[in-house]
């Protein structure tokens, strides 16, 4: 038995999101089919660093799969992508070692999130960027980015259903470019917590646009109450860009 | 009677190109049905700058329409976008005079084309960018874009079933910029044919992958062939750029 681990790019317009359901078009449940098709059937179940919901993208979400085939990585990365639809690509195909595990081994997770700050929608960045028309203050939302980082309980910045018990995670790095009026957050951190990155957004657009204080952040990182942070920013604009493991 | 000039960006996509043609979707369809509900039922017809083919993408196409409401131009942009899907957007609408032909009075058009030359397809530009995976002499491509440029007989470089009879048209500049493997070649010019900039750009890139001798692109302008010339590149890497009129 042999495990691959798969750098996998996908675009989540298209998507139900990554995790496999019943009668629903999904990152995983595609994967897996092209998989099936390569093992002549055999069902096989692939490990993620995490699922992403749906219209999130992904430039380079993590999984692994065990085998008993003997292809190489070159192989595998061209037979999984002769079956995989247009819009997911895996990248990278590379053998590890089997007590490497997609999501536990995770060291640090990057998201990039992208807003068209411009009074007109672009019609090609409509799937990918969140079109925000009004002016925002960007040098008021670096600042408020920088309140981020650091290891902070996130409960305040977590959809209210998330069942994971520990809400502490640590952001590593946090930067805003603007160019163009295209703004690129990215935020590097040990973990997300469901829609963490999507509410952190928000919540910076509500410092931009002068409608919160910039006290109000270290009260909700505080206060561990969802209703203390802002609402959550759109899918379409969020990217996993890269899951680095220690390795 | 008022006559608007509008310039209209739209995803190619997911039309059956730019002409209106019974049960597809096409981006004429879609404005004259936003025109029509905005005129409370009543038709309207649109005149474009010219027809793009199916997955043909364009920044700024240009139309007009005549109309006998009385909205400002501003409204005249609100009302539209309101009423259109979110693949097409009038960027701008202006109000012309009743001699304006948004066909007949092009001055000039710029197309681009981009190409991404990379090995690996990447799934954010499968819509936008002709995946060409082989290796391509880029000095090469750009010495052979400037024998396009000037005065010729394009019989060669457009698609066999093309009716107009003058089939002469003036290349006024052609640029090739690639940066990070992506190539995007710039043709402004008087008019094109049909076919016209993807069969230049099918030619270009067998210059580009040594298939085809550089003194083959004078043979075909001379030859009055479309045999002499390229493969017809896809349509998803083209778009009309701009439209120039001449007041």
């Amino acid at each position: 038995m042999k495990r691959f681990k798969c750098i996998v790019a996908y675009d989540g317009t298209q998507f139900n999101g990554f995790q496999i359901q019943q009668n629903q078009r999904t990152v995983q449940g595609e994967i897996q089919k092209a998989l099936k098709k390569v093992h002549k059937g055999e069902e096989i179940i692939i490990q993620a660093s995490g699922r992403t919901d749906t219209n999130v993208h992904a430039n380079g979400q993590a999984i692994h799969f065990d085998t008993t085939l003997s292809l190489t990585s070159e192989q595998w990365k061209r037979a999984l992508n002769t079956q995989l639809p247009s819009d997911v690509f895996i990248k990278k195909v590379e053998e590890v070692s089997e007590d490497f595990h997609a999501r536990y081994n995770v060291e640090r997770k990057e998201y990039r999130y992208a807003i068209w700050n411009h009074k007109d929608e672009d019609v090609f960045r409509r799937h990918y960027h969140y079109h925000y028309p009004y002016q925002l203050n960007i040098e008021l939302m670096k600042e408020a980015l920088q309140h981020f980082v650091g290891t902070y309980d996130f409960t305040s910045f977590c959809s209210a259903k998330t069942e994971k018990e520990n809400k502490v995670r640590t952001i590593y790095s946090a930067t805003l470019e603007e160019v163009n009026q295209e703004i690129v957050i990215s935020l590097v951190g040990s973990g997300f917590l469901h829609n963490m990155v999507r509410i952190i957004i928000g919540t910076l657009v509500e410092i931009g646009n002068g409608r919160r204080e910039m006290h109000s952040i270290k009260e909700a990182l505080n206060g561990a109450n969802r209703k203390l942070a802002g609402k959550t920013a759109p899918p379409h604009g969020l990217v996993l860009w890269e899951v680095n493991y220690n390795n």
